[in-house]
């Protein structure tokens, strides 16, 4: 395996140009990448000190530095080109092609910051994030009118995980409930859930998984073992199958996966 | 102010294609933009529907509608760039480069998904996020010596979102506790902070942002009162000062600038 550094350098937070990072590099197994994050590099001098880690990391390695810069102000972006490293120029690879296709400039021309969301954006995401947790593990269920959705599943199947993740990035609310042994032993859903049948999503998981994740929680407890995992594994499908309810296996996926499957399933429209 | 369609197309989530829009689309202000998100295009026949929505597009704006796209699979890309839209081709951009400068050919070629984090670094954020609930406003002090940061502030400064963020983002551990009145007109700390005193950041926010976000809690409360609000944020900021904790102001960034801040001013390492 040879190692290779990989640098992510923005003048603002760095979070576009590490996303596009960690949908590529994982691409490359034979490589192991030492990641180095530069964010709010925003002067010359800023781009001086970057330039002095990418030419150390580079004569350490004996090869380039990968860069992922999503920096726009054209100067210091020129400037880091001056680097040892391999540039990934993300800005202006696309900005150009942008300003061409709408016949108008970027308003960063006038010092606008990028990636940091209007005032209405962040509130909205605040709002759905705190909605995620007031309506948490079946705390309260009398605002699922207000839900978009309603994830349910045993305890420990990654429905409060979801919730939040599906909030912070679309903006979505969601809204979870636990199935308890008594709803699985009934067969039926809570009257507060049977009334909203139309926005439930069911998250089921591998037994053998889930008694591990239980056992960090509370080891060698009944909660944990096995047997009563596999049970209310086998009763909670029976369930969502009974009932027609959509249902997704978070066994081996992504949070990133399961919120997109969701808001494809149910069709829900994002608010950010 | 002229409308354009953007549709953010991918073979799996979709999300790198859309942390990059909404990095690109903000600079344009003076276009509205209508986003079509179409996660999971992987075959020729889901690319098909993709561009009779992309046409439809074109020709009831009249423009050419802007296309993200992060699909793996060469032959469908190419498809999609058949259509009647402007193609952001960010894999097809980058991938060739980063190949030559490794040396190597992507594993996307035997058949293996991009932007699926591993196994292990699902966990990772999972415990994270875990952490975060469950030191969450104070509730449990006794991990604090696991934390990788303990946010502090008065209730409703955006401790919760943050910590969440962090921990989804980023891996790391982040605890929270809400500076209450007593703590506030003592003007120290409790001991299970004192001990964690290189830990610890603060949250601020302005008195009437702060008044809003309270109102919408418990209207006309002394709670959400403009006078009391003046004097928590005073109070805490002086407490701050008084014990040199960082401190950041809250009231119109983002949750990932937030984030970043804090990274950068207590040198957090990611863990993911």
């Amino acid at each position: 395996m040879t190692a290779r550094y990989a640098f992510f350098i923005s003048d603002s937070t760095g979070i576009t140009s590490q996303t596009l990072g960690n949908a590529l590099l994982p691409l490359f197994k034979e490589t192991q990448f030492h990641k180095v994050y530069l964010p709010y590099t925003d002067s010359i001098e800023k781009a001086d000190e970057a330039i002095r880690q990418i030419n150390e990391a580079a004569a350490k390695t004996g090869a380039k530095p990968l860069i992922f810069d999503t920096i726009m102000n054209p100067e210091i972006r020129d400037h880091i080109a001056q680097s040892k490293g391999s540039l990934m120029d993300i800005i202006g690879t696309f900005l150009p092609s942008l300003e061409k296709e709408l016949g108008s400039v970027s308003s960063y021309q006038v010092g606008q910051s990028h990636d940091n969301p209007s005032g209405e954006r962040a509130l909205i995401r605040m709002d759905a994030v705190n909605f995620a947790l007031e309506n948490d593990d079946g705390m309260k269920t009398r605002y699922y009118g207000d839900a978009d959705v309603i994830l349910i599943g045993v305890s420990r199947s990654a429905k409060t995980p979801t919730c939040l993740y599906i909030a912070m990035q679309h903006g979505i609310f969601a809204a979870n409930y636990p199935l308890t042994e008594e709803d699985l032993n009934k067969g039926e859903l809570p009257k507060s859930l049977r009334e909203h049948k139309n926005k439930l999503f069911a998250l089921t998981i591998d037994p053998s998984r889930l008694s591990d994740i239980r056992q960090q929680r509370r080891a060698d407890s009944k909660y944990a073992s096995i047997k009563q995992c596999a049970w209310e594994v086998k009763e909670g499908l029976f369930l969502y199958r009974k009932l027609g309810i959509p249902t997704i296996d978070t066994t081996s996926i992504s949070v990133e996966e399961i919120a997109t499957q969701i808001i494809v399933q149910k069709n829900l429209q994002r608010r950010v």
